[in-house]
């Protein structure tokens, strides 16, 4: 398949490695480690052991499963937080991205996946137990659903919703709708539908 | 300019640093790292050992300059190589593109770039000087002269040519034509010019 002749092992290794992330082929592997020839062998050392240090002492939050430098992360820690309102969401970055909204002051909790039978995933696999745990305590008074409208994602809700329907928690799930910015046209009909079906007074809208 | 908030100054740190690379911004870079967190940690060990020892060991061939493990590079140090011929390029990335075409079978002589006085790059920065020492020898018969057609190239090639037009030693460059597989009609007018000026006996062009 590679008929490539590389002029040196040390150099073929690094390809190598580079090439087996995803997204990066040999030839842009190749062009990743030149770069990092001509820079000084300083940075390329902290470059290395940045990713070893990484792997090595990463840990997971044990109350939201977040990924996190402590024990409890930085968000479960932080007593500016709300501590009543839960969101789940599938992996960290959800969590990025919600936090980069500014607009959400509650906790995470991070399943690490969605049931997907598919893939060999199920709700023995994900963090839903710990959820239901942390539910039971009984400070919770709001979980937000927030999974991908996927079939995936739509049956871990319906399996969440199971467990902790005899909580008295309430159960929200993310607002549907035309994206800002989108025009109705090009908008999918289910998408449309939806934001027909949940339409808010418009004094709401126009309130941020 | 960026407000993303990491959950880990580990993770921050990696994503740092792969953002550091040609081409790759902080979306993808913090892609390859939740990536890397989902492999074991030996072989993430083993990339970032990879990148360090890359950087730490690796050798330039002292008579061609190309990258090598060793202090004379395989090319320079096998004997079925004719050692007649050097052909002259920019990078060792040329030097690989030349091998892959299992059409030459001589030596090289790796520049480490070409003048270009805008960048700040003289002859004195390259490895012209051991070139001609090359050829004082005596050793060699041919120099090809394999650099890219642009103004830099081209003013590299006429510095070459004047250092060595009085050694005895053939001086060629790469023969410039119409691509195999393009069709005429898109090819630009000085290539098709140049193609009809450099034309060769139509036996030769079948013969391998």
């Amino acid at each position: 398949m590679n008929i490539d002749k590389y002029p040196s092992r040390l150099l073929e290794n690094a390809v190598n490695e580079f090439s087996k992330l995803p997204g990066i082929g040999r030839k842009s592997a190749l062009r990743l480690v030149l770069h990092l020839l001509r820079q000084n062998p300083e940075q390329v050392e902290a470059f290395g052991h940045s990713l070893i240090q990484l792997r090595k002492e990463i840990k997971h939050c044990k109350v939201c499963h977040n990924i996190s430098d402590s024990d409890i992360c930085q968000i479960c820690s932080n007593p500016a937080k709300n501590n009543s309102v839960v969101c789940v969401v599938e992996n960290i970055r959800d969590v990025m991205s919600i936090e980069n909204t500014q607009q959400y002051n509650g906790l995470y909790h991070v399943l690490g996946g969605i049931i997907s039978p598919m893939d060999g995933i199920g709700p023995s696999d994900l963090e839903i137990e710990s959820l239901v745990k942390r539910v039971e305590k009984g400070e919770i008074v709001e979980v937000i659903l927030a999974l991908s409208t996927t079939m995936e994602g739509d049956t871990t809700n319906f399996y969440i919703f199971r467990k902790l329907k005899d909580f008295e928690v309430k159960l929200t799930t993310l607002a549907r709708g035309v994206s800002i910015g989108d025009e109705l046209e090009y908008t999918d009909e289910i998408t449309l539908g939806r934001s027909l079906l949940h339409r808010v007074p418009y004094e709401s809208s126009v309130g941020r």
